[in-house]
């Protein structure tokens, strides 16, 4: 019984400090509704394009969490004792999805399509700008059996929707195959070592090409490859430029000429999506660091603020639940970590907001009898128009200083004057604009919205 | 390393049975698209007051979470150690919010209104119906050293246009105030026992009338002392008619007054409000079976459904967050259990669906070349038509069997044919009408909204 601690001999509660964990986002209201803002228009953007909603729970049997995992997972995982019960809070969206699928294989129609915006956990090391508890924002598509690559054409023009969505228009989708970096092994012999390179590869925006060189030799790959190699992934020209490159390369083994075709499809429909090209392009260095993915991979950069990173990964994975089930289920997606996006682009002042307050107008009853001014909250409310009243008894100036820090855009301060009239006076905040209405619900919304 | 585990000996993995725990609900995607609108409704609606998001981790520090916790609370709570501290998930949204306000009470603007929707943890035994993994929906308006009588009066306002919006007609928001049963307690020298007692009136509508007589002589009242208890509570008539004769009782001690006194203003206020008679009542039975209540006590009926209990209950306290700070801080509020309340009408078929699919149509190409069917599909898009488009190559009956698991309202097949006559036919799912319109997304756009 821990309250008992804190009362102390006087009969007198001790007070506890109140804190948040490190790793933890929380946020002073203002900041909350921009938040909100942009977790509303990933969900809109997602729902646009027809994906169903899925809520998972946060905590799952551990033996189901940590049925493929291993290293890093493990380490961060958090995971405890409940009674008999080995449970275990959720790392990413896609094990319960996989879990999912395999349980409800028989009452999902395929392809299944779904979006799912929650939180996740990973006992991370605390750092600025690490977060401990994160949103992923996730769509997959999920084949029974198959799926066409069209689907993996799809994606983005999800991306592209929801950038233009959030106010972005510099930015780059990048993309890529898995299966023509396999080709493109087994053709220099080296297959074997495929997962080592493209970790490896996949780091030479951050730590350029030399060291890239230097950690490839490290793995034994002899210089005539890693001239290749080079070669190969700096391919560069317009989209379709690189395309009939990749072609006169000549390869002639199945993986490369597969995902060759693929990436071309890709290509095609991508622009029939309308995507332009100015925002995507085909990125031979990209290879996603994970064993996971198995063809189409995507990464999104926002160009002038590379720093960033990727702000919207994933691709195309050939089995998505094989823990679980025989069925094969490929699919394809992608994620957004949400919690660090905006964490970072507050910190540069890259949110672009519509509004910062969640009341549209803040009515100011400057009588006793607070009738009046009820009544035409009401009406506003029924008008579409978030309306907030202030209830409590101040003066003016505290009242206004309020509507000021909330920074709520409308003020109508409602006197005895205004209310024997059948007047209000409405005032923009931010253009300190101040105009005579009549007491009218209707007329009044028109003027707030 | 689970992983290892999980291959047996011929390297082929072993499969993990897909489950959930019990006490989590996991919903099928149409059931979640119904749950998603109840959210999101519940969300507009605590919006358009004016009430501000916020958004507070699950995990927090067991000493903070437990500061004033006991009995069954902690019992219940998921709580563990990582590293060196000491966690827990939260078991409701009071204790985050009054830790946020007493940390952040410098940056926060008084009345501090705020809406929290998210997940709650409580490892109750597991059964039909009750979860240990739901959703709370919370409103509270918390005031700086004090806060006015006339906020107790919004709050109905609030359940009301909830209530509306969810589609129900037939509710009642039942009243009562704390202050007056502490007073009846006082004048019947019965001061000692009223937390006890009111415990046990509280149960007065699932137990009976005699039971509670029972209970109340374990307690150790006296025959006389229950009956003017008894007779208090089943005052009946309309409210002014209760009001009027609580006043006739002429008790005279100040808890009794201030209470009527409150109720009195309460009531004439939620009239104005725009909450008519026939949807809220005083009952002078209802007393919230906690300690923290100390005015205004609020729950929630569907008269029709009494047996579901009250679906959205509160009241007003002195002070939130007396653990954490030195202020005092006055609040009052509401909380809704949303995942209890979805299962049981979902249950009983009353949930108030406007529509059951994520997409407004579903696009079936019945051609090679894509094309035309996805700039239909991006051009109803930006036309606001949630559009989801088949990509896969089936046959024509299976597209339409995937429309109707789906309870998609629209398809629009797309053969060569239409292709060549610039037309589309769009089906109208429920009615089974078909309509040949110009290949217009505008056009199209209107016939499907």
């Amino acid at each position: 019984m821990f309250a008992k601690n804190f009362i102390n001999e006087g009969g007198k509660i001790m007070k506890i400090e109140p804190r948040t964990l490190p790793g933890f986002m929380e946020l002073l209201p203002n900041e909350q509704i921009l938040f909100e803002q942009m977790k509303e228009k990933i969900e809109k953007t997602y729902q646009k394009f027809g994906f169903l909603p899925l809520d998972t729970p946060v905590l799952e049997l551990s033996e189901i969490l940590l049925a493929k995992a291993g290293g890093e997972t493990e380490k961060q995982i958090y995971r405890f004792q409940k009674g008999d019960t080995d449970l275990a809070m959720r790392f990413d969206l896609t094990v319960p999805l996989a879990k999912y699928v395999a349980k409800n294989y028989g009452n999902l129609s395929f392809p299944f399509r779904r979006y799912q915006i929650g939180k996740v956990y990973r006992g991370e090391k605390a750092q600025k700008g690490r977060f401990r508890e994160f949103y992923q924002c996730d769509i997959d598509i999920i084949g029974d059996g198959e799926l066409g690559i069209i689907n993996d054409a799809e994606i983005p023009s999800v991306i592209y929707t929801l950038m233009k969505e959030l106010g972005f228009g510099d930015f780059t989708i990048c993309i890529n195959n898995r299966k023509i970096l396999n080709g493109l092994f087994e053709s220099i012999d080296q297959k074997e070592n495929a997962i080592q390179i493209m970790r490896c590869i996949d780091k030479i925006e951050k730590i350029g090409k030399d060291k890239v060189k230097e950690e490839l030799q490290n793995i034994g790959i002899n210089e005539n490859q890693i001239d290749q190699m080079l070669e190969f992934i700096q391919i560069s020209g317009t989209t379709d430029e690189k395309l009939e490159k990749l072609e006169n390369l000549n390869i002639q083994n199945n993986s490369f000429k597969e995902g060759l075709n693929e990436l071309k499809e890709v290509v095609k429909y991508i622009r029939v999506f309308g995507v332009p090209d100015t925002n995507f392009k085909v990125d031979l260095t990209i290879a996603r660091g994970l064993d996971y993915y198995t063809g189409t991979v995507y990464e999104t950069f926002l160009n002038k603020y590379k720093e960033l990173g990727s702000i919207c990964s994933g691709g195309r994975y050939e089995n998505l639940a094989q823990y679980y089930t025989d069925k094969k289920l490929p699919g394809v997606g992608i994620s957004i970590g949400l919690t660090r996006l905006f964490y970072k682009l507050n910190e540069l002042s890259l949110l672009n907001a519509k509004k910062y307050s969640m009341a549209d107008v803040l009515i100011i009853p400057m009588v006793d009898d607070m009738t009046k001014p009820i009544e035409l909250a009401t009406a506003l409310r029924k008008n579409g128009i978030n309306t907030e009243i202030y209830l409590n008894d101040k003066k003016l100036k505290v009242k206004f200083k309020y509507a000021d820090k909330l920074k709520i855009p409308h003020v109508i301060v409602l006197g005895e004057d205004e209310i024997n009239e059948n007047k209000v006076k409405l005032k923009n905040m931010e253009t300190g604009e101040e105009k005579l209405l009549d007491f009218n619900a209707n007329e009044i919304a028109k003027n707030i919205k």
